[in-house]
């Protein structure tokens, strides 16, 4: 454990679209765990498009200060630990944790998950059974109360958190529809989710492409882009529509807060949107991973990977990842997996 | 009763600001009421924003038809029944109806509902204790949920609704915060209603003014406007804020509908926005007329009538309305009040 291992940096903040060269790898002499602490290897890195706004200076809509430039870039990880001085992590465990773009990190132990690679492949701790999974459950049930017969649609659809979205509605006897940004995304929406349509927004006319899509209007709409996608679904909404808004990624690299669709819909058919963010839902966590793992085991919630290999891969498929080059949950592979499993 | 009596049609469907030549006044016999039927005598016509929806071609958001070309202008009044073969309704009864622009109607009584003018002036059923007033109570209470200490904007705050919205936010131990089109408005909100504060959007610099009248940011923003009032609060909203959108003046006359807000507050801080419309609660017009005649009586709830005298008048008094030209709520008076008071 004398090695170096390689850590990704913060190097400038963006402004617009992030560049190679915002990020510095670098290498660190491996640490070594203190009293009660454990040290992790890293094997999965999530990325996620909320990372760039963790760039930005200020402070995050977690309530943290982003990180200073010269940090560690964070994310969410899938680790083995390697030495522990911590009882409740064995050498050997597998954990979900949050240690960011770096191939080791000591932990004390707080803010780890136990993975059981039996019960589902470690990947899904990123994905399906994570973090986008939880958003896509609590943003959908909690906030856009789904009924039977209504139609939900999601953009983003094939992404990490759009895909579970659809086929969430679908168990709930929802129309799913889906927006995404090719055909090749689309076929895969209805074809192997089991969306009910899917709108290829880069190739079809969006509004008639929609409206197509959902004869009977949309009662629901989980807003992963905001832009155009929104402001052509405000066209279609129904009386009593609910809109979670869980991102905004149609902007994300935008150097001036572009205008936002006229919300004269809201008023005439009383709709709700809402905004949330993941974090505060804690309390849901546990029903979302017992429903989820029970519908990922019975094959009724099926998930794609989009498995980048090494870690100095990592910018440039984060970069592509806030442009739609992803198709399914973007992952960075930082290590070897024993288990040799993917959803 | 074989008078003529005075009606205002709707000639032109506007474009953009309606013209006094989309009016039209026009004469008519004074009907007799049938078996079971009361003739009414307008004293008072109720001219709201809304009514800029009902003049366009299509559905309004009631759900019904809007108006022909060559029907009655809609609205709510308060009348006398002159004529009587409802035993409901005798001669002599004072109510609030919707009857229109005009000087007589006959109704079967179904949606009348008699006044007292010993318990409050027939003005009241217009304003603070009418339509006004009930949107003001289900948006401030109901959706926009005050918290004692929080901090409520309410934009039109002088008028008819933000009035009311702003004297319930005090009531419920908040900050009140107004923001109005005059000094005058201003001056008369938080002088006369007991408001906190007020911001004048016509003399000074919008957001850095309602910066400083919201020192700890904005909880509930009851929304009666739209546009730049509502992107300045988006700027100040703090977690959780809840934003019941109640109108959209600001664009009522637009020929196209102008771009939103842009949206990201909502996300970073979680806010709500929920369009509404009063008539779907009619659940909550026992609750609130119970509460708000009570505090009207207390002198905890007052009102300000800009009252024009003459039905004739009527188109010029609305056009103005849309221009924010009233100062309180605008009543145009058709017919003598017998009880010669007002709020």
């Amino acid at each position: 454990m004398q090695n170096l291992f390689r850590q990704i940096l913060l190097r400038k903040r963006p402004t617009g679209e992030p560049r190679p060269s915002d990020f510095e790898p670098v290498e660190a002499p491996v640490p070594t765990p203190g009293a009660g602490e454990v040290l992790c290897r890293t094997i999965y890195l999530s990325l996620d498009p909320y990372m760039r706004g963790r760039m930005n200076e200020g402070i995050s809509y977690t309530g943290t200060p982003n990180p200073a430039l010269g940090s560690v870039m964070v994310g969410g990880t899938v680790s083995e630990v390697m030495v522990s001085d911590n009882p409740g992590f064995p050498r050997g465990t597998f954990v979900a944790g949050y240690d960011g773009w770096q191939a080791y990190a000591v932990s004390a132990g707080k803010n780890l998950r136990k993975l059981d690679p039996k019960e589902a492949p470690l990947t899904t701790a990123l994905g399906v059974l994570g973090m986008p999974g939880w958003t896509a459950y609590v943003g959908l049930l909690d906030i856009g109360q789904p009924k039977p017969g209504e139609t939900v649609v999601v953009s983003a659809a094939s992404g990490a958190v759009g895909s579970v979205v659809g086929q969430l509605a679908k168990l709930r006897g929802c129309r799913a529809v889906g927006v995404a940004g090719s055909p090749e995304k689309c076929d895969y929406v209805v074809k192997e989710l089991g969306f009910d349509a899917c709108v290829s927004y880069k190739t079809e006319a969006l509004l008639p492409a929609l409206r197509k899509a959902c004869p009977d209007g949309i009662d629901v709409y989980f807003d992963n882009v905001g832009g155009d996608v929104l402001a052509a679904v405000l066209k279609l909404v129904n009386r009593g529509a609910r809109i979670p808004l869980c991102g905004l990624i149609s902007e994300y690299n935008a150097t001036e807060p572009p205008p936002g669709p006229n919300l004269r819909p809201l008023l005439v058919n009383r709709v709700l949107i809402q905004g949330f963010i993941i974090s505060d839902h804690g309390d849901r966590f546990p029903d979302f991973l017992r429903d989820c793992t029970a519908w990922y085991r019975q094959g009724r919630l099926k998930c794609r990977e989009d498995i980048v290999v090494g870690l100095e891969n990592a910018p440039q498929a984060f970069i592509g990842l806030l442009k739609g080059r992803n198709f399914g949950k973007l992952i960075v592979k930082v290590g070897d997996d024993p288990t040799l499993t993917s959803c």
